[in-house]
């Protein structure tokens, strides 16, 4: 193995759906819906497949695509991208994330970013030759404080990579919160990389804010999205990154040697989904919402400690309550003792504030979410 | 930019078929067919993008392809593959090489390499902070020099990155010739990474011999291959890597964070093709070999050195006789001369090599080719 590559584990997520699966749990690990998008953009893909899109897509993308892409963020964010040189479509948010790194971090640059980390910036932030200065936030309330923000930037701070909604912890940013981002960025002069994947999945009376929207921040800021969770086809691995022509082109310059282009079939899809599906991820959210209340009232019910997501699939638990030091523990006896699978947030911490924190994904039916507690409430 | 992408331009493919677009030129250029592959393979993609396969499939590849992928290995070539440690399916063949160089290769690490290099080995060399070291095939017979071969390793040598049936020469390389990288590979100690995509695209009595079923290989051996070439479904994406589990393992280790998993609908679809569409790729080569005659009587007919290949989808001819001295000015120039696009060779070379050579594309339709050569021979 190459040295890039020294002391990254496997991804948590393909471990825990591998032990759900052996262990026959109810799976509230990994993020993936358990019910598929819209049948019509379905059939579109089928359209797709039959009338002759099975060869390359351009590398950048399918036109028709990155002009929804672009017709997205003006009707969501009022963002007006020129589409044939501020749009790229990747392999899915993570390519769009290794590209993103691989394209802008050199030797020793470093990289902050918040923590816990979603698993694949870490290990892309090390095989860019990066260094992460983490920004921590802390149970219970998991808020960006200005302060930790700000003496995380050192002379060879060179990004700030987001994300909003945060996975794994379900805070949404605020305005207020990006605001500090937004002015330490313009200050030190960082380019900020923001995957924004549960951009329609927040909750209540929470708002996203895409940090490009900010004044002066979109020549500076990378935005990445995808398909997957706004629309439930986590599987098609569409994603997308948007900014200035210049930071667009540094994604396209790494992505092209990662996979050329992927997808032809389902990129129509994902353009017809963007705008003619435009009120489904509303809907999911509703529904989304509706799934978080039954699941945070059930793990309260069995004693722990519930932070209520403010968007995402994921609700955050403490299992100190129930006795437990150590979430990885927890997690690897959980399929045993319960039947259910959740994922140690430990996992996404550097420091050991997350200890006691187990991540439980609530994008699954609701019967399965009620046989998930059911089967908590009937353990030891 | 990041420096690791230093000096490396665009992919020539996408600028090449840009230009087609643009000047409307018949595109002997990029390799992908204008007729896709089976239809009942696209109707299972169909099945599966109708019956649920749309969320993420397991990072290493769906069971059913890996062991589809498996049986393929058996069935062609009498390797026995463990489906779930020796093969990983991957986001097309390219992401195999991206996967793979950046996997196993540290900076300084020297990689020996044919020349003409197929663009991404040159560029994913350098963004893994490898060296290349290059075996040139030179006109008129691009045969493999077992004294330049031995010539080029060097203390600092750990990988020998080949292609055959190689792109873009068309050699497929013989058993003896493969067994002096073999000797050489073995009292070296070096691993081999083999991307054999044109695998099944061989004609009249080459045969394409995979590396690692020569004595000694298996073990020190990656093979890539993919869907794209061999089934005519070059949009789709879908490749993999088999060999030895520490070797797969490596690819996997680097590939989960470049796009964790991709193409979830289209990889049971791969499967059927693999083993209920076994017999595709050999009518495909037998249709590709009468195309091949066709393009290269017509460009000798007018006055080119055409070297028919014994492999892939590509001729290479020699533009000197016409009075071109650079086989770039002869490519920019053809379009408005001639309404038809190729490759220049020597953008796959360091040495100047193949300042004559230019590469045309045979997976085009018959009438496509005739167009082309008509225009050809309309051109001043
Ligand atoms: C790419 S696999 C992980 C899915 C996901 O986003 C999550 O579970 O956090
Ligand atoms: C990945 S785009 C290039 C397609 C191809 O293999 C070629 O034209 O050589």
């Amino acid at each position: 193995l190459a040295h890039r590559l020294d002391g990254i584990p496997p991804t948590i997520f393909s471990a825990m759906s591998a032990l759900a699966a052996r262990t026959q749990s109810v799976n509230l690990g990994q993020g993936f819906p358990d019910v598929d998008g819209p049948p019509d953009v379905i059939a579109r893909a089928v359209h797709a497949l039959e009338h002759g899109l099975n060869q390359y897509a351009p590398g950048p993308g399918v036109p028709a695509l990155r002009q929804a892409i672009a017709r997205h963020q003006l009707r969501h964010y009022g963002l007006e991208l020129d589409p044939d040189r501020e749009v790229v479509v990747t392999t899915g948010c993570t390519e769009a994330i290794a590209a993103a790194l691989l394209g802008l971090v050199n030797e020793g640059d470093e990289v902050v970013v918040l923590e816990p980390y979603y698993d694949s910036y870490t290990a892309m932030i090390q095989m860019a030759g990066g260094v992460r200065r983490p920004v921590t936030l802390r149970s219970p309330n998991f808020r960006l404080d200005a302060d930790e923000l700000r003496a995380a930037v050192t002379p060879r701070t060179r990004f700030v990579l987001l994300n909003t909604p945060h996975n794994p912890t379900g805070t949404v940013l605020t305005r207020a919160e990006l605001q500090a981002v937004a002015d330490l960025a313009i200050e030190h002069d960082l380019v900020v990389i923001t995957d924004e994947v549960y951009e329609h999945l927040v909750f209540d009376d929470h708002e996203h804010v895409p940090i490009a929207t900010l004044p002066g921040m979109f020549e500076r800021t990378l935005t990445l999205s995808s398909v997957g969770k706004s629309y439930s086809f986590t599987g098609w691995k569409v994603g997308w990154a948007t900014g200035p022509a210049e930071l667009v082109d540094a994604v396209l310059a790494a992505k092209q040697w990662l996979t050329f282009t992927s997808g032809s079939p389902l990129q129509p899809a994902v353009a017809y989904a963007l705008d003619e599906e435009a009120d489904f991820p509303r809907k999911l959210a509703a529904e989304l919402r509706a799934r978080r209340d039954v699941l945070c009232a059930g793990l309260a019910g069995i004693g722990l400690d519930v932070r209520v997501p403010e968007g995402t699939y994921f609700a955050t638990t403490d299992v100190s309550a129930l006795g437990w030091e150590d979430s990885r523990s927890f997690c690897l006896a959980l399929p045993e003792r319960a039947g259910v699978v959740a994922i140690p947030t430990q996992g996404f911490y550097d420091s050991d504030a997350g200890r006691h924190l187990v991540r439980w994904a609530f994008c699954k039916e609701q019967s399965v979410i009620e046989e998930g507690l059911a089967r908590l409430a009937a353990a030891d």
